[in-house]
Formats: C-alpha cells, structure tokens, sequence
C-alpha cells in the first residue's frame, strides 16, 4: 500500500520535487496548519510539519509524525500508541546559538542602556565593557544548541566546558565536556554561563538562588532552552546587588512573561520573547525540509531514522 | 644623557618595573593627564599616553611622543618640528571589531526593536531574523580594525572582502582583498557594508546618497571609524523608505548628535556614542602597554618604530 505524505511543512521551490523523487509512489499532498482538511488528516500514513496538537487525533492512518520543531512537549500526550514520532532536532540550533551569542556581546557591551540612551537621545558613556576573548564559557546542556553555541564562543577566543548529564566522547566546539555532577565545581571558573537545557524533572530550578551565588563576580548569564530551568527571582535579586555583569534571556516562566515582572526593568538584562530558534531564518527552514526528506528516504529504506523521539 | 621618561600610561602593577628593565638608566616619571605639572612636561624626553593638548607646547626638551589612541588628528597640529611621533594604531582594534560584530548582530535579530518591546513590558514576536552565515561583508577601508572585524565575521560564516587604496598583498580575515576604485562594482554585492575609514579629504561623505543607493536591498551598514564618512541624512531616508534592513553607527557627525537629529528614532538603527574602541576593555589598555614598551626598547637600539606617524 502506498503512502499518504500530509506535508505542511513552508516549502521554497523545487522542494516539492524533491520530496516526490524521493517517494515517487507517494501520494503527496501539500497544505497548511490552517487549511489541513479532516479528510487528509485522516488518509495520512505519514504527516511532516506542525499540524494543529488536537487535530492528530483526527489522523486515524498515521504511521509517522515529523515535527518541524525540535522541542517536543507539544505532542508528547496526542500522539496515537504505536505512532513514530521524530522531531527536528537541530534544525534550529544555529539560530538559537546566534541568538545567545547576540545577546551575550549586546550585555558585555551594555547595547541595553544605550539603546535607553538613544531613545532619550541621549550621548552618554557607560565606561567599562566585557568581552569573552580569554574567558571561560560553561554551557549547561550540551545539546545541538549548547554545541553550536560554544563553537561560537570559540572562534572569539573563549575556552568552553559543556556539561551533559551522560558523556558519549568529546563534542565539536567544546574544550572540554564533563557531566552535570561537576556543575557545582565549574560554576565559579566560568565568565559566561549558558543554559541550553530543556523542562524536564531532572532541570526545573536547576539554575537556583545557590548555584547564582557560585558564579564568579561579573559573569554574565544566558538563557536559551527552558525558562523553568532559572529561578527568575534569584536572578532578578543577583542582578540588583551587583553580583553579575548582565544577563540575556529568550526564556521566562511562565511565557509570555506577565507585564508586572520584575525582570523587564533589570538594568543590563536583555529580555526576547523566545525568538531564538523557530522559522526566522532561512537556514533553519532550509535544514527543517532536509531533515524531512533525508527521514523519507531512511524511512521508506526501512533504515533507522534520525531523532527518534518514540 | 639620559632620557627624561614622562609615563601617562594606565598601569597595573609590574608595568612600571617592565619599563625600568627596560630602559635601566632613564628617569621615570609616572603621573596622569590631570596631575601632571609644568616641571614634568618641560623635563620630559620622551612622553606616552594622553598629555593635554595644549600642554605639549611646554614639552620643551621632547624628542619623542607616543600617544595612547589609535587616532592622531588631536595632536598632528600640536607637536613642535622635529619631534618623533607615534599612535598606538591597532591597540584597540579588536575591542572596535567586537563592537561593530554586536552592532550587526543586534540589528540582524532586531534587538532595538525588542528592548522597545522589553522597556513597554511587551512580549511581541517581530517575525524574520536575518544571519550572515553565507553572506558577504564588504569592509571599506582593511585596516586593523577592518581586517579584525572581517576575522569575526569569516568566523561566522560569512565571506569577507576589503577595500584598501592600495594592496601590498593578502590580509589575514580577507578572502579578497580589492582597490578603493572598484568600490561601486562591489556595494551590489554585499549583504553587510562596513565603515572603518578614518576621517581625510578623502573618505568625507564617501558614503553618499548614491552609494547607499547601490547597496543591496535589505543589506545592513556598519559604521566604525570617523562619522563624516557616511551622508547621514542619506542613511535615514533609504532606512525610512525601506530598502536597508538595519545599521549600527558608533560614530557620527558631528559628536556629540545633536539631540534633534532623526538618526536617534530611525528602527532598527542602533546607535552608541562612539565607545567601540578607547580603554573600554582590558586587552586595549595592555596592548596599549606593550606597544609602548616594545617601542622604547626600539627607540632606545636605534630600530625603526611602529606606528610611525611623523
């Protein structure tokens, strides 16, 4: 029996081709998370894209589900028993990675106060700036992301320490990689630490009032992954006593952050609305369909596919 | 005779014993640019770092004077005939390069943007993000800092070209290194432009109306340097009508910007008040050090100096 491929994934020309060569059999159908129609949901033997979370129940044919995110919370509970799901893993990392180390020079910079300043129209000098030439750069997860950030880091010169709760071998873009055990150890080594963690048991609050207090005098804190991996209030007081630099975060708990959090005004804080990863740039919608059309292939090969989530 | 050493230098501890190893049979004499006196200058030899202006005047028994910025023009009027000068030119090269790598960064991802949303307590997501990884950034004028900005970039992803008056040969951070005159060919090509000219009868309003017209559309112009380089009311018109994605200036013309000029309100132009470079970071101030050290112990063996400007 021939596959049914529901593809809502936003394809660029040519790539509609390219998913049909590679299961010419198929029975190809394109559509959007907003037009998707109760009767391909229901013919689908396999769906790429983000279809709407209570519609998968509708998809009474499906066999394999590929998200195009690489967080997976979403789907974890909708998903039919015996349904393969893989996500995108990866896909985003570079962009998340630019983000964080966007946000980590804009602080070590204080872009925040000047652009206060600007809109004041304001020509002040705010003295002193950071830089992480030379510094030490610990990356708390070192995922996808954790390692495409830490590359970053070392091409302008920072030493980077990943930790992971299990070793496999080393990671390109780390220095060194050690598990979660060392957290406590390495905390007071590093210039920057970054949080790339995702929400799970294990990283809610990981990154407390004590283990703030262990970072170095002047460190910066960056937040990408999980806004529940931070105590929000221990940094909000952190902060205000001087103990860190700055901070850039695109993660809070809960999100959107309410408008009466203390976090907004944190001088020399950079807050984004967790625009670190998804579609924003062409790369990583680019790498989002090659990993489709790469799973296809294995898929259809019967090989084993890539970022099994079950 | 022995050298009269007027040091105006920010030391930290074991650099003056540096300078005395040195140069063992010199008179040290360590003051600052506000506590200096009229004996010190009349008795002074040699002098490095930031001396007044008009205080050089007095500098009666001076042969030789290093000054600690990258840029000359405070003191090429000031000096009397006959006296060796030269700049710390490439000092603060990296701090500008970092400098320029946030700005575009930060208006790559639309921070002005977000900390507007962040100062309104408004979580808004503002849509696509731009990244140079595969792009080209054109840098006029491949000098230290050009060439330190164009390694950051080439780290990143990017393919990098420099603008030079004339070529002696490759430059490390350039794939291509080309002449001023092929400036027009080029601008249509680049997704990033970059300023780093200093200011000469040269480079005043190189960046005019129709350069800006020619770069790519949705381009982002950098600018480092000296402010006249760029027409800014130029800039503000192709930013408002669309057709540039985003600047960051960090120099302007004049400076301080008057507080009604409309650079200061253009989106997603960020704009800092000429702190690229200075003693903003500790490697600036110890190179700033290490040239001066490594030119004493020239000056003092009859070597060519570096930085030689008359």
């Amino acid at each position: 029996m021939s596959e049914y491929i529901l593809n809502l994934l936003p394809l660029h020309e040519g790539e509609r081709e390219k998913f049909e060569a590679i299961a010419p059999d198929a029975v190809h159908v394109y559509a959007r998370r907003s037009t998707v129609t109760a009767e391909q949901l229901a013919a689908a033997t396999i769906i790429f894209g983000w279809p709407r979370e209570e519609s998968m129940k509708e998809a009474v044919s499906l066999k394999w589900f590929q998200s195009m995110w690489a967080g997976t919370e979403e789907y974890n509970g909708c998903l039919p028993q015996g349904v393969i799901f893989t996500s995108s893993s990866g896909s985003n990392s570079r962009s998340v990675a630019e983000h964080m180390l966007t946000g980590l020079m804009a602080v070590c910079r204080r872009l925040p106060t000047y652009l206060d300043s600007q809109r004041a129209h304001v020509w002040k000098d705010e003295g002193p700036m950071k830089t992480i030439l030379g510094g030490t750069v610990l990356v708390i997860g070192a995922g996808h992301v954790g390692a495409d950030f830490a590359r970053l880091c070392q091409g302008l010169g920072a030493r980077t320490i990943g930790l992971k709760r299990r070793i496999a071998g080393p990671i390109g873009g780390f220095d060194e990689v050690r598990t979660m055990d060392e957290l406590d150890r390495l905390l007071p080594q590093a210039d920057v630490v970054a949080l790339t963690l995702p929400h799970s048991p294990q990283t809610v609050g990981l990154m407390n009032e004590s283990r703030i207090a262990l970072m170095k005098d002047g460190a910066v804190l960056i937040s990408a992954g999980r806004g529940s991996v931070l105590d929000q209030d221990a940094l909000v007081r952190a902060m205000q006593a001087g103990k860190l630099w700055g901070a850039a975060l695109d993660v809070t708990d809960p999100e959107p952050l309410p408008p009466d959090s203390p976090l907004w005004d944190v001088p020399n804080l950079l807050l984004t609305p967790h625009v670190a990863g998804g579609m924003r740039l062409e790369i990583t919608r680019r790498k989002c369909v090659e990993m489709a059309q790469e799973n296809l292939r294995r898929y259809l090969a019967g090989e084993q596919l890539e970022n099994l989530v079950k």
